[in-house]
């Protein structure tokens, strides 16, 4: 079967452990050719959650078999509490009392819960096995599938466990995107919103006019997305692999998104949705510092508040700071930030007081979307 | 303080992650200094055990804050089953409590346990923290503190989850040893024979010649042992990072002896006795298929009995095949087993017949040490 007539590539170069992007709609059914096609180990392993296995794990599964894997499928439940030491434990002993060998590659079928959380255990089952993602989620697709992050949580926050681990390929297949509900569409806009903001205005404006299409599922406009946020990324991530620099932008609107899902306990609020409104808060932390130009905040505004987001729930509001001083971004005390300065462009990594934070949440209580 | 007149460096090539091993005798307060020569951040976490603790944790400690590293110090219960997810996940919890950050180093300040458990803590705390390792015993100088790989055990095997990570440098103290209890000399003997076995028929002579020196702790002989072994290592590992061809060799005795110790349920015999037992195993069985002459497996049985071993517990015999066939180096249902052809070679991995390991089993069950 001929798979490049149907698909674009997206090259993340990143030495001996570069890898491609597949992009397409209806293109499920060529991961067996692919997994052959790169060599993999064909004792497969699927971990998947029970929504998208009930949509998607039959044609791959098939497309498995067909190229001569076996297959064991984990099933896990839907939902961010599963990306916990417990589940992962659990996978291990599934993994080995099914025998499955260093030899294997494992296979993530589903959104970004499944993919961190798979991807975490390729990394780490028998020190590492091969690993694919088949991401089936806007956010997915355009973010958490490139780049190699994978990463578990802890009750004291997000994604303080993990590793860089590279996959061998990531299959996008955009016609996934359909059965996807309303609220994860808006999370995957998110990130495809943060892209233009951090690096590049003329897709800031694609997203602009594009938004009530993508809403709609339109696949070419998702798939136009989802190839320019993936260049973006590879872009990023192959200059900076383990976030040390340049890879620190992709995290604007990270430091107030965070920590207001882990006010909410990862509940109220889903990630990209958190994103949202973190980049709004980051945003408006710009502007007070007298960073960006009003026009431009104006823009940022308005094209975040086009998107349908759920209400901040109060419940943020509560030892936020505390929250923002554990994460990942925090450097000796400081809440550091990433901020824009204009559309297209962030700072690096930024000290921000905890007073401008608190000013701008205290703003954004009365925000009306 | 000139630091290079006191010690031997062995070099371990591997590109981006090259690092060098520093062997002398009484260097444990050079740590610091080596800290800032080699720029790591000054957040500092050392993870000891309560023996090692007891014996060198204050010269460690005095040493980094002497170099003006702030010092966290995670002391846990010495032995194998601290090897655990259990105590991977209690240690996370410590370090976010701490509100230990990315840009901090973790020490592993012991033997095998230790050096496993904080490399696997420094390779998924925050998806990545530097790492120094200063191996306390001799067979974690010897073996496990050469060549990245870190782990933590699961109750279905040793060593399930883990993943490589290369440390910043590692530091051997040969001066530590003259408080090793005589066990546990004798589990890094087993190493040091191994290294002669499988590729350095020369240093098999010199173990033989100066095994009763090493017994009686001689600074001079461990320390020539430790610089021989971490070369040899550093050579196979340099050319194989991930165990996908000549690494293999270093699991001479490893897949009967992992059974061992696992059919022991890890505590009637020691990693490195079990590695012992799984040498004259090995070694026997290449004899029943004709690889090896007789000579060199009455030389290999000849030194390997001259070093005082536990017998072989009853137990072990229960359900190995089972054991081996679940480990790692198991392919597809076949054991496969590293076999010496001659004193300085042994073979890639080889799949062995079960009836050859059990008959081996039999003879080793009346075998006088």
């Amino acid at each position: 079967m001929s798979i490049s007539n149907r698909v674009d590539i997206v090259s993340v170069p990143l030495g001996e452990r570069s890898y491609d992007i597949l992009i397409g709609a209806g293109i499920l059914q060529v991961v067996g050719a692919l997994i052959e096609k790169h060599d993999l180990p064909k004792q497969t392993v699927i971990i998947t959650d029970r929504k998208v296995a009930s949509l998607y794990l039959s044609v791959v599964e098939t497309s498995l078999r067909r190229s001569g894997c076996s297959v064991f499928t984990i099933t896990i439940p839907p939902g961010e509490k599963e990306k916990s030491l417990q589940r992962a434990g659990r996978v291990y002993t599934q993994l080995l009392r099914r025998g499955i060998s260093r030899r294997s590659t494992i296979i993530a079928l589903g959104g970004g819960v499944v993919g961190d959380l798979a991807g975490f255990i390729a990394a780490t089952y028998q020190r590492g096995v091969s690993f694919v993602q088949i991401p089936t989620t806007l956010l997915s697709q355009v973010d958490s599938s490139v780049g190699g992050k994978t990463g578990i949580n802890h009750h004291l926050g997000k994604n303080m466990i993990g590793a860089f681990y590279q996959p061998a390929f990531v299959l996008s297949d955009v016609a996934t995107l359909k059965t996807l509900p309303p609220r994860e569409l808006v999370c995957g806009l998110g990130e495809v919103v943060k892209y233009g903001i951090i690096l590049d205005e003329e897709f800031f404006c694609f997203t602009q006019r594009n938004l009530a299409r993508a809403l709609r599922s339109q696949h070419t406009v998702l798939r136009a997305m989802v190839k320019a946020c993936c260049t973006m990324k590879a872009f990023v991530v192959s200059r900076d692999e383990r976030e040390s620099g340049l890879r620190t932008i992709l995290n604007f609107g990270h430091t107030v998104g965070h920590a207001l899902e882990k006010a909410g306990h990862f509940h109220s609020l889903k990630h990209g949705e958190a994103v949202l409104w973190g980049m709004l808060a980051e945003t408006l932390a710009a502007q007070l510092l007298g960073m960006i130009r009003e026009e431009d905040v104006r823009r940022i505004c308005d094209l975040i508040s086009s998107v349908p987001m759920p209400p901040l729930p109060q419940e943020a509001f509560r030892s936020l700071a505390a929250a923002m001083r554990l994460d990942k971004k925090a450097v000796e005390g400081k809440i550091i930030c990433i901020l824009p300065t204009r559309i297209g462009g962030v700072t690096p990594p930024t000290a921000v007081e905890e007073s401008i934070l608190e000013n701008v949440l205290q703003q954004m209580r009365h925000y009306e979307l």
